[in-house]
């Protein structure tokens, strides 16, 4: 007989150490397919206790947050990350399979608990294979401690997933994606606004597509007239860099992936998948009316493909299906990169939230950002790397000092600086390896994202960056190649946003630089769903001697399934 | 650091142990998702190293047969079932996820080893989920040891499998059976004759659906005139009986599921799925053209739905692709049960191949075989109870005895006398289950497959019973309600065959025998693939302290995830 190893008794300690006021917040979810029709064409999703997109976390800063999630799938795993949530003290709940944990098993129930120590805007979203693109997310909104208010004024607090969605399987995604020849599923079928979007039924079969299914009823906001919301509006696109905007309202953007920011206005805002932002909006428009707020597409061509996204600002007492009297606004010009470029330079700490960023780094890791080929298989790949997760996750092997987990041989810092970055590369071959970037513990490090052309002529993709266990300054922007010796003077140190997300714009680069002090292994990887899949991520290890006992349930797959028996 | 568990020693002595002649046929398989189009119809399959049907196993008697599978599917785990194989002395190498192993995780290499102890005709498919009608599936096939002959002649040994095929995937399919209310995926879209099948594509575009594709072209058999064919004919459908005929051609049955039987000859040979059969066919007709061989559905009505699969039987040296020159042969009347039980009935063990089955049993278990409801759900049960998976493998939790691991109430022996098998059930309610029937080693025992009317009126469904471990002595079949004070009377004790699948006809009932001679955990189910899933089927355990040390490589599921490092 096995004696069970006592989890519990650990967190009771903690619960306690969480202090006075701090909560434990217990949901209990089951992830199962079922069919949903969220832009009225039927088809196969993940849900979380039956819902797509999942159920809000709402905790308050210092909260313990459980997560009791049942895989009720059939045959598939499932993990799930906690996008945004730093995981101090508790790497193995990041839940990025064959990084932090093996995946769950049909049939199990993983017990995901971790301290939501910042307020702010978050997600949570799968983080195995290509589900999160099944619908397998959700957000998360950590309020600030009582008596402590935000540096600005709002009436109400409302939240907003943008997404897109296709109407292919991920199954069906990804087995183009790993075949010779390379298969693309191309644009999304629709744009979703916190999980409702509207495909063009007409052609279809009231059983597989129908207008009138109120699952696909477009999302509606309503408002007091003279109010202010604050929306927390964030992407968890598959693919899309997005453009949101409310028809005749200014929004003010007031937080950026949980950070106060100098408040700017807008009249559109750009988000790129894994961002969250908190706007605020004044209903202060002529309130006999209801307005369209819409998200659409940028920085690809999909002007016959997806249509942008549709939902409703109703002005109470309106009825709130009234169509709004006018046309909905078009998006921006598609593949207009300064607007976007602008906004990311104008996100900066606010006063009074400023963290100041160490002065100088301890070592710079220059990343190229391009589109190659192995074997006759497109990839992605970084300083010409295409990276693959291993079978035996980091944290468990760095930890337990498996040996042959992955490769030892760390990927290269830097690339060949005769590259050109405006052309397609005459030698688009890439390596594949496991290999993992090992930093000094508590070490500060400048990562320098390099975009380039992509292996389309007079083309360079946009790509979100997103950092696991950690936020990281952005010192940063610039178009072209970055200069070593130039280019870190413009550095902001003064001011820098925080952030856990960050685009690296078509032909530009991105300067960051973050701490390396949370003990564990982490993930950083372009948050477009495929890219990732293809390779363009790599893994950071740090303190990994100072991580804590692990649970024996994040074990089980690669070389932890050979555990055997006490 | 873990220290490796030597398991390629142990496999090495019983190489030895294999003793002289008899060798180790080592299969390395890959598994994973390609898009296919077995009847012209484009969609994903689950493929091994490209290809659905997978490779035959070809072997001879004592042979160790070692297939090492990786898992290359992205999140979706799987488990491989070698049907017919009786896997003595290795019951962790079943293949049955949830009875004798955990799922092999996605990278993973799972390596099976067994040896082949008896000639005949087997087959391999998926046993996890609903992943069988995925694709995942093929023959094995055992010859004799040098110098031994078959007890019929042939010129030439050949492997057909049968099988349905559906446009929905198993996902779909298994997420309708689960919902409330059921959706059925109805009949299948094409029957295939080892792998091929045709669906009318004139009204889809050449991308989904191109019937010039030549993955969809007839299977064709080119037979030498005047020469005899040995056809080993098996079914792996998900749901269809099946009827099997060669226009213009008798065969003459000689084999069933592995054993010799008293040969008879048949126009049309039906099978259920799950039944292996070879049939001696002679190329004695007209050898200027070529002939239909055709499967076709019965029991069920899908006239409409279904059409018969054609394949081509081409005599040398007529054209491969000459068509013949007349319509292909209709199939029988598909509701006409009594052929279908004349042919049960025909089937008798050879003269010197005949296994005398134990005179009497010590235990006599009666299994009504009903379409239930539990909670609204649809389900399928025996004696009421509907059968559900552990998550932890009942091999590894009898063997270490980890408690909670299944229901320790066995389940029911027989059912309520009143039962009206001829009606729908006034309370169709059941109950859900994971207990399991513990056999006393070396008992012999009875089982009476029970059929009864389903929750439609007037219908009564055949159901084919797969046993997993052992043969079985078929000692009868009859119509209505089993009588235990008569109908032992009527069972023959003196040359029945033994199989491994079995039906059990609409309205009647099958009585079969086996000895509880093979130490381990054994499924014993409907192999009608949505059958089992809905719930119709039971597990039997004999001998567990007599099971060697069960291999690691089994575990890292349910209660044995939680093993740690030693």
């Amino acid at each position: 007989m096995m004696p069970l190893r006592v989890w519990g008794l650990a967190f009771l300690c903690w619960m306690v150490m969480a202090g006075e006021g701090a909560r434990v917040r217990v949901y209990k979810w089951e992830v199962k397919y079922e069919y949903k029709s969220p832009d009225c064409y039927k088809k196969l999703a993940i849900t979380i206790n039956g819902r797509t997109p999942g159920p809000t976390i709402v905790a308050q800063q210092g909260d313990t947050v459980v997560v009791e999630l049942t895989n009720s799938l059939l045959t598939e795993n499932v993990a799930i990350h906690w996008h945004g949530i730093r995981q101090i003290g508790t790497p193995w709940s990041d839940g990025t399979e064959g990084v932090t944990q093996c995946p769950i098993l049909p049939g199990d129930t993983f017990v995901y608990r971790f301290v939501v120590d910042r307020p702010g805007s978050y997600l949570y979203h799968a983080h195995y294979g290509m589900q999160r693109e099944a619908g397998l997310y959700g957000a998360i909104r950590v309020s600030l401690p009582d008596g402590e208010r935000e540096p600005y004024h709002y009436d109400y607090d409302r939240t907003i997933i943008l997404n897109d969605w296709y109407h292919k399987s991920a199954y069906e995604q990804a087995t183009g994606l790993s075949s010779k020849p390379f298969v693309w599923v191309g644009e999304p079928q629709s744009l979703l606004i916190h999980g409702r979007g509207r495909f063009n039924c007409s052609t279809m079969d009231a059983a597989t597509c129908n207008a009138t299914n109120p699952e696909c009823a477009p999302y509606t906001l309503t408002v007091v007239p003279g109010k202010t919301y604050r929306l927390r509006v964030s992407s968890l696109t598959a693919l899309s860099a997005l453009s949101f905007q409310i028809e005749g309202h200014n929004m003010t953007v007031v937080e950026a992936d949980g950070h106060n920011v100098v408040p700017f206005v807008v009249k559109n805002l750009f988000l790129y998948s894994g961002e969250t932002y908190s706007v605020l909006v004044t209903a202060d428009q002529d309130p006999s009316r209801n307005y369209w707020a819409t998200s659409s597409i940028v920085g690809r061509n999909a002007t016959f493909t997806t249509p942008p996204a549709l939902s409703v600002i109703n002005y109470y007492p309106n009825h709130l299906r009234r169509a709004p009297p006018t046309r909905p606004p078009a998006g921006p010009v598609w593949n207009d990169v300064a607007p976007r470029l602008s906004q990311s330079l104008a996100i900066k700490a606010r006063e009074g939230y400023i963290h100041a960023p160490p002065a100088a780094s301890d070592r710079v890791i220059v990343l190229l950002n391009t589109q190659n080929r192995i074997d006759g298989y497109m990839k992605w790949a970084v300083n010409n790397v295409s990276f693959t997760l291993p079978h035996t996750p980091y944290l468990i092997a760095l930890k337990h000092r498996l040996l042959g987990a992955f490769d030892q041989t760390p990927p290269p810092e830097n690339f060949d600086p005769a590259h050109d970055i405006y052309s397609v590369a005459k030698n688009p071959n890439a390596t594949t390896s496991n290999g993992l970037y090992r930093l000094e513990f508590n070490s500060t490090v400048d990562i320098i994202l390099q975009n380039a052309n992509s292996l389309t002529p007079n083309n360079s993709e946009t790509h979100p960056w997103h950092l696991h266990g950690h936020d990281f300054w952005v010192l940063g922007y610039g178009e072209g190649k970055f200069d070593i010796e130039k280019d870190p003077k413009s550095y902001n140190l003064v001011n820098p946003i925080m952030k856990n997300t960050v685009p690296v714009h078509p032909y530009g680069w991105t300067a960051l630089r973050f701490r390396a002090d949370n003990p564990g292994a982490w993930a950083f990887h372009c948050h477009i769903e495929a890219h990732f899949y293809m390779g363009m991520g790599l893994v950071f290890e740090e303190g990994i001697d100072r991580v804590g006992k692990l649970p024996s349930s994040i074990m089980g797959c690669g070389k932890t399934r050979q555990f055997t028996s006490p």
